[in-house]
């Protein structure tokens, strides 16, 4: 198996124009990232595989698309505003403030459970300094939440947050689905979306940013029996992972949480871990959330959300499964579980094996010489008529065969087809697949029944 | 042709799942909505629709999703740091701001090309009052740029803005597009994303909001021939209104903007208004926009944004024109085209006559009874091979038949299939047009091919 390193991830994401550095141009903007076409389509195609599953497929799922800007009392409700804060310490020369926790953990100090005292001492005792090698000074809590002011006046009463989550964004639309679509229990709220915090230190490329995006569902239940819930939803994100996606299943481990690490309302949760780049962390995860959350809305906003049985007078808060995926991890995670290297006649050879399902593009038409109109007349028919059936189809016209091979590798695309002179006596095209690197004679509808197979 | 008012658009909006005020819950934040199943529904297919015809379809497109927060520089280069202001008023008793500009034209005054001197003094002439009926007091300017801070330093260092436009974007990865793709000229680079505006009187339900979304192109040309190409996107912006959409001819005005109001750079600008209801306002723009933009980002980066011809010498700048869709906006003018009221059998009816292309719910099935096991189970199965297919299918087995078209006519749904006790003998069921109301007797391969056709 190839082992693939962070940096070169990061480099190929840039030249073939995957994933840009936020406000490059401008020297960056640090843990913001801009998704280039390449980046975008094997975006699009994942999140449009997760809507299906998760939202589309199923007759209880409710999809929504919650504002980014919500009201500051949701933040306050949640717990989000008194407690949503990282402990961080400053380096007092420069006066940059550093992660505690990570600090500790890169100095192999575990901070589980440790308090932001703990903290701060176990870096005196082991005379941990600044990664700039000064002193470290007083620690302290940061706001994980942006603030911004909506309206003409700045100040208190105007404050409010951009999302940290997109999950309250769903329990605060509670009601709204109950009274319009009236659903059984169990049903659910899904719901993709982008969220904003303001991380100390954003590191390891797209895992941890100060801009990303969360694919989520919360499953409402009654609380009867919470266990079968939760493992039917546990079974399809292993779905998910190893069917849809192709992870393999020696990359992915599910990690159940101690009761000492869990929310304290909840008496489940799971992560689901992945082998990405140098480090086993966060990709997706599962947690039982009891009522929390609509009981808390309940009380901060005044109304009423418990549900109403139909067909019994029985009225209850229902109880939350939320399975929640971190897009970005999902991409980083496609990346690494796909990005080969291999020899082809003693050369070295790069290339993404995407399956179909993901891959940005999904067929590339190549003339064999650019200088013969009537071949390249013809492959542009050929490209034209792929196009239209297979959608994302790309064109090159670049260099020799060989190299259009290795550019197209590198961007997983799974086939290539080159149109020759041949093709022009007998409409055949030759068929490249990009993991075996087999090539096959055929006609331009064969080709459309491979490319509907893969 | 039925006339609709925004207030039904509103109550059918909130009614049936498809627009949510923002934050309702807690009373609501000013200028926010949140997107119930349907109407995200209807939404994503507008989108796709769009992604299809500007970035997927022709070969010279490049789509990108840029970060929401980005470096301040890039605020400063394209004028909005200075420039991107509202004029005010404040009332003098509730210390509320409003717009100027929108108090003079509620007040039959155009105040086109004044200055906020000119429209101060107007107010006054006119003795103006607030909307409260108080006095209003000195004018002053807003910005419009949601402010908030990145990094553990909250001052001046670390501020920046949520985006207020996806088109700066799109031009600070001009050089990375070039870089990575080598693109000929002309080429483009599309986006569709969220954008934040301080609106001090947000308004019109969707039409104006703090939080909405643009689907823009920025399309870079050889400025020798900018003519030919502005027309070239003028009628393909046209195709999509009336063709894609279908909206009606004479609900789209297309209004060329005097040189008095267009921005200096600019030769040509058009505005597509929509007759929305109460009011003709703006739906999207095309603007030749010159070699503004990179030149500014190329002065204020220090980096070189020369476009190097191809075959040639040359390097320039290239110019930019750039077609503009307000999201919301066009969700709006699809209600509004086809909200329609009927009668049928002496009875008021609501429907929405969307095309299918656009519909949220593509075909509803109903088993007539729900209390026979067989009739269920069967009209279970045409449901599941239905949604098999058509992918947006709904079920609905609650109340008579009549009640349930209606329900369905009132979200769009095109086609309704009901499964009766005929259904069980001879695998027949009945298709039902919801414009026409006409039903009609067949199998389900002809339900499935008449879908095809719609």
């Amino acid at each position: 198996m190839t082992k693939v390193n962070l940096e070169d991830l990061v480099s190929l994401c840039k030249r073939r124009g995957f994933i840009y550095q936020g406000s490059e141009l401008y020297g960056g903007l640090s843990g913001t990232w801009d998704w280039g076409p390449l980046g975008l389509s094997l975006k699009r195609n994942l999140t449009n595989l997760w809507w299906q599953k998760f939202v589309e497929e199923p007759d209880n799922m409710y999809g929504i698309e919650s504002s980014i800007l919500m009201n500051a009392k949701i933040w306050q409700a949640s717990g989000h505003e008194s407690t949503f804060h990282d402990p961080v310490i400053e380096d007092v020369k420069t006066k940059q403030h550093y992660r505690l926790d990570h600090l500790l953990a890169d100095n192999k100090v575990d901070p589980k459970g440790m308090s932001l005292e703990d903290m701060a001492n176990k870096i005196k005792e082991l005379k941990i300094k600044s990664p700039d090698g000064n002193e470290l000074g007083n620690p302290s809590r940061a706001g994980q939440m942006f603030k911004t002011n909506v309206g003409s006046v700045e100040d208190e009463s105007s404050l409010t947050y951009l999302r940290p989550e997109t999950a309250q964004g769903m329990f605060v639309n509670f009601r709204n689905i109950v009274d319009s679509y009236y659903p059984d229990i169990p049903f659910g709220i899904a719901q993709v979306g982008r969220n904003f915090r303001n991380e100390i230190s954003p590191r390891d490329f797209i895992f941890r940013s100060r801009e990303f995006e969360i694919m989520e569902l919360e499953y409402f239940i009654d609380p009867s029996n919470w266990e079968a819930d939760f493992d039917n939803l546990r079974l399809k994100m292993r779905e998910w992972f190893e069917k849809t996606l192709g992870l393999s299943k020696e990359n992915i481990k599910e990690v159940e949480i101690d009761k000492s690490d869990r929310a304290h309302y909840s008496d489940r949760t799971i992560d689901f871990n992945y082998k990405f780049p140098g480090r086993e962390d966060e990709l997706a995860g599962l947690a039982y959330r009891s009522d929390f959350d609509l009981s808390n809305h309940q009380k901060h906003s005044g109304k009423n959300l418990e549900y109403a049985e139909k067909g019994s007078n029985r009225k209850f808060l229902p109880h939350v499964i939320e399975p929640t995926f971190g897009l970005e991890r999902h991409v980083l995670a496609v990346l690494t579980e796909y990005y080969k290297e291999d020899e082809i006649n003693g050369e070295k050879r790069t290339y993404l094996a995407l399956p179909a399902n993901l891959a940005p593009v999904k067929v590339a038409v190549f003339p064999l010489l650019k200088n013969k109109p009537e071949l390249v007349k013809y492959a542009h028919d050929v490209y034209g008529t792929l196009k239209q059936k297979v959608g994302l189809a790309m064109w090159d016209d670049n260099g020799n065969i060989g190299k259009r091979y290795r550019r197209q590798d590198e961007i997983g695309t799974p086939y290539c087809v080159t149109v020759d002179f041949q093709s022009l006596e007998d409409k055949t095209v030759t068929l490249r697949n990009r993991d075996t690197t087999e090539q096959k004679r055929m006609t331009v509808n064969e080709v459309l029944a491979e490319l509907g197979k893969s």
